[in-house]
């Protein structure tokens, strides 16, 4: 049975040496007087207990069982419901949560650092409070006082769940087909009808209720994304004084059987004329659904770093265990039948592909982080516009490119086990099946590149690129930086492909969907370069306070820049081939 | 629930046009007289509508049920058996195999095209009647005259089926220090000892008995890879007369639980003293054994192209059937809600990429398949032994690269389904878990890699290289062919990188794992670029025959052109970058 342990000696080094998170925290009020690095440093203790310990048990025992469906009623496999008591007993659901309302109020650097030790363990597990938490952003962001009153102060306790409702049928990417009617009631409130399909933990056994956020049309409203509304409709009403009342007309029709994360319920969730209430603003409810989704996004990249760390602590075990041929230099263990498997190049190419993707994702996540918590808690309006604006730009990149390349992570840590890695019993060919699903859901990852590239890039003239990467450029051209000049020649690909792409796009509107993906990829290449230089720059100095940790760090790096760096080169050449060869075969043809 | 069709059109176009097999054929003394274009063409019919109507629509209910065990008896999932009697009648099984022992004699060039529909409509079921083909080779090839009378008749029928019983718990990769044993008895058989692992088909429930091909050591055997002989171990005894007899002492202990290809029984397979019969000479047994394995691996590789051309009809129906947003330059389909997804550039791309790579990969196994005919059956020596080199140097190959674009085929062809791709109902996703364990199996990837460089190409100074690269040059340097400067510096490419890592390897034995990988999707690349500029050549000559075909021939090698042999240039540059990067970590602070 696989074990997971957070990585906690890699995460203080992103946290506190990479980023220095607590000096940051002391000059933002809000988070001043309640986290430092300490603190910090106790929370990420005990997050590596509970899912070390606790959630990450039940991660196989899920896949086997699955979770199940009877008579309109989803149950979670063995263990779950207890497990889960004690997890919201340590408050985790509102980890960065309103303190106004019951949150604890921690930056989001310490919230991404928990979700990936959560992702890692059980990502089953996982989805269900990781609904609740974007739930509770867009309420706290969007809904009336009066609705944030009731519903965040036991959302944040994880006693009730969130969902987020808007995929129908026939209507996925798409939104603005989408079929559910909202009726105005006297009362100010609406019943619901419509169909819901894909509903992560739309039912399950774990809470009392279950806060279903749902995109919603109202009579007359404009065709189009520009005509849907967000709505909070509960599984049971809620009282006055905030007790349970009766059972909304809200039904689970079925779940679907999945290639994976089989343990999270995926739910048919049909509304029967539920009473819901508004969230935010008539029409405009896909914004605010956005910043549920922003949220999710970025909380989905991160399940493709967990699972990619847990995919590379099993093949780091069995390749230091395995025996199997001898080293192509000469028997390193000449007493045993064979050598361990991490002799040989090849196994090395996979461990250290992993291992510089996986380590280069969990920096940027904290990047990312970093924004959002500057994003919310800053005091400087430019500081927290840019960061806003950066925010914006890299959460696609963060959801597909550490889904995409987590994915990939989890195929290398299943090849190292060979044969063994086909079998269930070894663990790896459920972090490969787990994860795959983060490359589709929260919008597809062809649905992250367009948004980059389209929304995020083009659309703005790519200022907001060039605040990003005057970032790098700034890095680069202190003195003694390491790979600096490799990292200018970097960026100036991405930014020149930039340019040129925003010449094209102007002429001929299929160029941003041609070259979207390779784009993604390219730009996260780049920002992983600059990620592992300046993880480099701090492991150069620290060097001699605990040389096998630096030295890893600095041999990682000189692995990411000489072996992976370097498929921007093809990206490149596949993006300057523009759109033309997509277009010459008909739809017939194919 | 998805259709499998056998991309008949496609497939007489590789074999009569692209490589004018009947011409071939014709001039071949032991095909000349019941092989012809016609005879292959409805051989190819008939296997359509066996591969498409019997056993396609049994892949889903078997992934469903899977095989099953139970006191020591597997058995296959419902409808299995009835299929694969009907499947037997039609000879199928010894379509290729020797004609004096029953066998039909047929080309492999035509059985590869066969192969790809079977893996294609169920790689479960195709399982059974591969490993047949397989040992009847390996016996055929090797056995004495005795054995292959009475075995190969009911093989070749496949009443019986056979199995390869190679790997145990502590022994896969490294063959040399396996511990079955062989005891050679008075009466000239054997008596063999010893449990093997991930035995396909080494239990079920179809044939009346199982023809395992073991590999043992016989008492005072040399150490190492140079002590193991090959035995034949029949399940069930068979008598003088051909009659079956006693049961052997041989059982399954169990099968394993998978990732996929759920409906073939992977087992654990004691011997406890069971009679066998020796193959081949005694301490030869590895190279009799490849002569099975080498069949296999090319039949592995075919499983990886035929799970891919069944992703692509999926999702080329899904993306003209799924209506969703509107094409970048306007709607298409303006009296719909939206636009079928195929008019999205993504999409597109996506479709392209499994389009080029399959069509590709078909190409090339069909080359393959061209060089083991005349490695057969040419009468020219030297003929002969140039197309002999050429099958050692491109098997591993075709068996790693067909397999690791044919998952990253099935992943695509999964996330044009969105969502959908992911649940079981719709196919696509048991694809993908299918085709992931052909990475594996018969050899990991990583292992055919090093076969490749470092047997196939660096052993013998590049000379089979040279043979290969000199055709591709040939083609290249006639006039008027389409893509000559793109193949020329392609092929270029390949040839100073080998003699680049010629002189590497030289001085460090670490270089040829380092950059086997890599080396090998290079030389998959240049190899399929040769053969789409082989495809256009044709295409383009016969445009006006049937312009919708040819012209997607056309659109499809530019795509391959434009998008995908740009990859060389970062396979390169990794290559180049040696085996430093990789050595710098000690296994302990990985």
């Amino acid at each position: 049975m696989p074990e997971f342990n957070a990585p906690l000696r890699d995460m203080r080094f992103v946290l506190h040496e990479v980023f220095e998170a607590p000096a940051l925290w002391a000059r933002l009020p809000a988070l001043a007087d309640h986290v430092d690095a300490d603190t910090a440093d106790a929370i990420l203790e005990e997050a590596a207990k509970v899912t070390g310990q606790l959630i990450a048990p039940l991660n196989r025992s899920g896949d086997e069982e699955g979770a199940q469906w009877q008579a309109g009623q989803v149950s979670t496999p063995k263990g779950f419901k207890s497990a889960y008591d004690t997890y919201i007993e340590g408050g985790w659901v509102g980890l960065s949560g309103n303190p106004e309302f019951g949150g604890l109020g921690m930056p989001k650097m310490l919230a991404v650092q928990f979700e990936e030790m959560l992702y890692g363990a059980n990502s089953s597990f996982a989805l269900y409070s990781a609904l609740t938490s974007g739930a509770c952003l867009a309420i706290d962001a969007h809904a009336s006082h009066d609705l944030k009153s009731t519903y965040l102060p036991p959302l944040y306790e994880g006693r009730w769940a969130g969902s987020m409702c808007l995929t129908e049928a026939h209507s996925g990417t798409d939104l603005g087909i989408i079929r559910t009617r909202a009726e105005p009631q006297a009362d100010g409130s609406f019943n619901i009808s419509g169909s819901k399909i894909f509903i992560t933990g739309g039912d399950q056994d774990l809470t009392e209720n279950i806060i279903h956020l749902v995109l919603a049309k109202l009579p007359d409203a404009p065709a189009g994304p520009r005509g849907i509304s967000l709505f909070l409709v509960p599984k049971v009403l809620v009282n006055a004084d905030g007790s349970l009342g009766h059972g909304n007309a809200v039904s689970c029709g079925s779940i679907e059987h999945k290639m994976g994360i089989k343990a999270s319920a995926t739910c048919v969730i049909n509304f029967d004329a539920a009473r819901g209430w508004l969230i935010g603003e008539a029409n405009k409810g896909l914004a605010a659904m956005f910043t549920m989704m922003n949220y999710e996004r970025l909380s989905i990249g991160i399940q493709g770093i967990g699972c990619a760390e847990a995919s590379y602590q099993n093949a780091r075990t069995y390749a230091r265990e395995r025996l199997q041929s001898r080293a192509p230099t000469g028997a390193v263990a000449p007493d045993k039948m064979a050598d361990p498997i991490i002799v040989h190049p090849d196994v090395r190419r996979m461990l250290l592909s992993m291992k510089a993707m996986t380590e280069g994702g969990r920096a940027f996540a904290s990047y990312v982080g970093q924004q959002l918590d500057l994003a919310k808690f800053s005091t400087e309006p430019q500081e927290q516009q840019e960061a806003s604006a950066l925010v914006a730009l890299l959460t696609p990149v963060a959801k597909a490119f550490f889904t995409d390349t987590g994915f990939d992570s989890c195929v290398l840590g299943q090849q190292v086990f060979g044969g063994h890695g086909y079998i269930r019993e070894w663990g790896q060919e459920q972090l490969v099946r787990d994860v795959r699903i983060a490359q589709i859901y929260e919008g597809t990852n062809g649905i992250q590149a367009l948004d980059l590239l389209g929304r995020k890039v083009l659309a703005n003239g790519g200022v907001t690129l060039r605040m990003f990467t005057a970032q790098i450029r700034d890095f680069a051209t202190q003195p003694g930086k390491p790979y600096a000049s490799e990292l200018l020649e970097a960026v100036q690909r991405l930014e020149d492909l930039s340019d040129w792409l925003q010449a094209r796009a102007r002429v001929n509107p299929n160029e941003t969907g041609a070259a979207c993906v390779e784009y993604l990829h390219l730009f996260g290449y780049v920002a992983y370069a600059w990620l592992w230089a300046r993880m480099a720059d701090v492991a150069q100095r620290s060097l001699s306070a605990d040389p096998a940790f630096y030295s890893a760090k600095l041999a990682t790096a000189r692995f990411y820049f000489n072996r992976l760096l370097p498929r921007t080169l093809s990206l490149e050449q596949a993006i300057r081939a523009g759109s033309d060869s997509l277009f010459e075969l008909d739809a017939a043809n194919f």
